[in-house]
């Protein structure tokens, strides 16, 4: 039960929330803890109803296009949210799948239950707005650096980002995520 | 202005508001006419203190890199919002130029007046909230999209998604926001 407090704990540092709020969203949170390799969200298979906030772990979401190849869509780690965004909000099926890079626990959260707490509890739907716009913010700069920046700067800015998934991270996961091959990121750091 | 009436009908589409909310609307609103190629907010200059709702006409934002080209981040017509919202959202100065490529007309509202709206009509948070949602599935979709699609692919669901482009917008504008050059652009037109 004490990851459920650490969820609370995040939450209250965006929102001054009552014991009630307290208790539904206590009532409508599961922990799930996943290995290393496994699938939350598999691409094609099933409407998006979940998301899920990183207490443990890191995971990331990614396509696999028609040749079989995967490309990285979202990096997760602890105190961030990860889903099929597309699915989840476009209120259809799969198009990403979601999965462990390491172990992971996290919060898992439905989305008939969150708008449950967003009628009863409107500072949630503002506090949600506001996570909203931020990642609004954080897509858009990563949109303008993929037009604008080499490689190597995409490279840069990555691992000042996250400074954590050069250890945990495939080199084919952060490849494809900055659209380069793994030849090009072994040569930018190399530095050459 | 019948203008403002055209701004409350699209709003009525989303959100069920009142006389009062009407008021407070109508009172906050501004037209502003722009001719093609004024800029709406310049980089680097300023802090973004407004978004605006496309009347009539076509806008776009873009950056100028460090070597003067311009790369476009966003396409607007009619019944679209834009701004640079890299700054907008973040609070910050502008990082992008927004521009008109036709004549336009335009709502521009303020940042501290929308707030007020929410604040006294938090209907409208949950309209904003859920268009901010749809507009994060097309980001994502826009980078998946990027990181797994071939550039004529992508030219293709551009004309499908923006018909209307083809006819007003430049070369460099399109290729830009593709991210391939204009060399490329011309020759998946020409279907080679």
């Amino acid at each position: 039960m004490d990851k459920i407090e650490d969820f609370l704990k995040y939450l209250s540092k965006g929102v001054d929330f009552s014991d009630e709020a307290r208790d539904l969203i206590s009532s409508i949170v599961k922990i799930k803890r996943f290995q290393k390799g496994d699938l939350l969200i598999e691409q094609e298979q099933e409407k998006v109803l979940h998301t899920y906030f990183v207490l443990n772990g890191v995971l990331r979401s990614f396509i696999i296009d028609k040749n079989g190849k995967e490309h990285t869509v979202q990096f997760a780690i602890k105190n961030w949210w990860i889903s099929d965004y597309i699915g989840y909000y476009g209120n259809s099926e799969a198009m990403l799948n979601v999965d462990c890079i390491t172990d992971c626990t996290v919060i898992k959260l439905n989305r008939a239950s969150i708008q449950e707490v967003f009628a009863r509890f409107p500072e949630f739907e503002t506090f949600h707005r506001k996570n909203l716009e931020r990642t609004f913010v954080r897509l858009n700069k990563r949109i303008v650096n993929h037009l604008q920046l080499s490689a190597r700067d995409r490279y840069l800015n990555f691992i000042t980002e996250y400074p954590e998934m050069e250890s945990v991270a495939m080199n084919y996961h952060i490849a494809s995520y900055l659209g380069i091959t793994q030849q090009s990121l072994s040569r930018i750091r190399a530095g050459k």
